[in-house]
């Protein structure tokens, strides 16, 4: 049985291919405006449901993932940077405080059609970061395609003390609960 | 000034570079016994040191870090597995059990002679490693020069549910301690 992995995130297809299956890309295009009044969890929740509906659809034959991952503060949700001057805001907001990074993940198997859904809590502690520090930061490729505007993986690496929790989750798909819900499904072949 | 890592550590060679000085790196070649009755934190700190006293005798001019990671289970020490029996047994005793990765850094500057030292903690949860896992897992390259014969950054990700502390440290190099550190020297310069 075919796998799919419906998002365009690199890293998460380096972590998914951790687990051994083998599995194609197909990136959904979804509309990520987040409802009135809605929480974060059922945010990133809804995003990797519609992101794996989306391709589910068009792979009736195929297992398919979807997954999105957002940085909260305080309750508010942030997302991909859409800007230098949106980087510059989150990487403030964020700088000396404690955020959490939500990754949600959902699968849809052929002929179920109800995702399974599950999100991941990881707590990180970011240091207080100096005025030069954001902006050399800012100068890199790194912060502008991440939730939060920042890379646990790569150089924002240095900002972050301590983390309460999963790594792979922060990184965008939280391996060890995937790989458990994966090993439930009949007819994956490894790679 | 020169800035030195002694380290033959590919991990710990990218990890520095994200703190953005320039640096070379030149191999200490120490012996890596336990002495009797040594504790684990005092053992990784002496290798530490003992690497960075072994590089800055050469090289009087310039700044060194030594750095060195073990692996502690129960207050026994696991440091790279010797070959493939090793890492199965190490693997085996980390199975379903939490352990600390201890990682410690030494600094020597022109002129002190006396490094400074710390060491950083990180608590590592691992999942029940079934059979087929453990076998999968020692079939490739990653386990065999690592403390504990895992890398958190790689394959063996899937197995760790959770950690405590820093992540930078489990992989080799604590850096937000280690820029602490860095930045009180003088006469540093950016790459």
């Amino acid at each position: 049985m075919k796998l799919i992995l419906a998002s365009a995130s690199p890293r998460r297809k380096e972590l998914l291919s951790y687990i051994g299956y083998e599995f194609e890309i197909q990136v959904a295009d979804i509309n990520e405006e987040v409802f009135l009044n809605e929480d974060p969890v059922t945010y990133v929740k809804r995003m990797s449901q519609e992101k794996c509906q989306t391709i589910a659809r068009n792979f009736t034959d195929a297992v398919v993932i979807g997954a999105d991952t957002i940085v909260v503060l305080e309750g508010d949700i942030l997302g991909k940077p859409i800007d230098k001057k949106d980087a510059e805001k989150m990487l403030r907001a964020l700088s000396g405080r404690v955020h959490q990074v939500y990754s949600a993940f959902s699968i849809i198997t052929p002929g179920s059609g109800i995702p399974r859904t599950r999100s991941v809590c990881t707590e990180v502690f970011f240091k207080e970061l100096h005025e030069d520090e954001i902006h050399t930061y800012l100068e890199i490729d790194e912060p502008y395609d991440k939730a939060g505007a920042y890379a646990i993986q790569g150089v924002a690496s240095k900002f972050i003390p301590e983390i309460h929790g999963s790594v792979t989750n922060v990184i965008g798909l939280p391996l060890f609960e995937l790989e458990e819900e994966l090993k439930t499904i009949e007819g994956l072949f490894h790679g």
